[in-house]
Formats: structure tokens, sequence, C-alpha cells
């Protein structure tokens, strides 16, 4: 019998048919916003520099409009920031995933909550017998 | 400006922190139940016999009871097919899948429709003039 407890996972994602905006490029845009810099977002996030720019690319075709501001040069080698659009589709994404979120564990809790899961050994055990 | 229409996608998995019951395993267990053999559920998935024996084993494992009757000989070489509990963890797994679509797709519509991407573009040409 599985004594760890059961839990539910959800992933969403918006998508053109060509990309994906899903968890990975919400991240690296948060971490934009709070390093202040494509480049240490990426390397908080383990992915290369160019890595990191193809999927802001990719993200900037899904919705048609740019999501970041390059500040080139200054002291620090140049800067990143989101522009007001990247702001509110990152927003209205985290929107999204915490209903989808919050839906999926309300069901998944009433699904497969204790009861449900020992009517459903008791009903494998009277199998195994028959 | 991308012309591709935006649609949101959605995975939802079951776990125990070692295995995941997602959108593969429910297909198996679907195709089992379709055509009364692992053996054939597994090819219509292009997923090899012993794959598909792991991936039934690890689902097995995280319900703590048996999904398969496996039937043993016979003209055909053998069958398989759900135990009672096995389909209801089928049925279950699907209906909160089915909910967590919906969901999903009715907040997608709201927060996505096309008068607030639009919001989003002008915003955006906006602060590109600035």
């Amino acid at each position: 019998m599985n004594t760890h407890k059961l839990h539910c996972k959800t992933m969403v994602a918006i998508g053109d048919g060509d990309y994906s905006f899903g968890p990975g490029v919400a991240r690296l845009l948060k971490g934009i916003e709070r390093y202040g810099s494509l480049k240490k977002a990426a390397e908080a996030m383990h992915m290369s520099y160019s890595k990191a720019w193809t999927v802001i690319k990719n993200a900037e075709s899904i919705w048609g409009f740019s999501l970041l501001h390059r500040h080139v040069g200054g002291a620090h080698g140049g800067s990143s920031s989101l522009t007001t659009a990247g702001k509110a589709v990152v927003a209205k994404y985290e929107e999204l995933r915490q209903v989808v979120i919050a839906t999926a564990e309300k069901e998944f809790n009433t699904l497969f909550c204790e009861r449900e899961l020992d009517a459903l050994r008791q009903l494998s055990m009277e199998e195994d017998i028959e």
C-alpha cells in the first residue's frame, strides 16, 4: 500500500500552434523584473543567455508585441525591464494559473479524498479474492 | 502582429512524489479497455511492451492497488482488462481533467479575449512611441 500522500499537479500554457507561453517563460520574465537583467534572470534558471533570448523572442512572437525594454550600456553593461504590456501578460498568466491550480486542488480533493481511495482499495481486495 | 489564434493548454497529473499518473497512463489504460490487450494498447501509442509494463507498474505503485487483470494464454496469446478500481481511477482522472480544462478555457477566454489583447497591443505601441 502506498504511504506517500497523493497530490495534484497542473501545467497551464498559452500557445499559437508554433510556440508556447508556459511556466518557464513566466519564471524568466519574473526574474527579469526582479534582477533588472536578462543575463541574471537566465543565470538564476541555469539557462544560457542565448537560450533565454530565444525564449523571449518566441514569447514575443506569440503575443505580437515587445515584452522587454533593453537598456544598452551603462556602468553595469546594460539592463532589461518588462514593458507595461509584458508585465500585464505575466500578471494575467499568473491569474489564469492560480485559478486553474485552485480548481484542480478542489476537484482532486473531492474525487480522490481518503474515503474514495479507501473504497477503491476495498473494491480491489474484493476482486482479488473472487 | 500574430495572426494565429491563441489557445490554452493544460496538463493534469496525480503524483506521490516518485511517480506521476497523467495523460499518458490514462491513454494507455483507455487503450487496454478498448483493445483488451496491453500489447495492442502500447502499439497504438508507439510504445514498447516493456515500457508499457513499467508505466502500469509505476501507476499501480501510486494507487496501491492493481489496475489490470492479466489473462494468460488462450488462442490470441493472452489478454488484459482493467480492474473495477482501475476503471474507476480512469473515470475519476478524466472527470478531474475535464473540469480543469473547462475552467482554464473559461478563464483564458476572459483574461485574454480579443479586447484585452487589443488593449495590450495599444499599450505597447504607445510605449514604443515615447
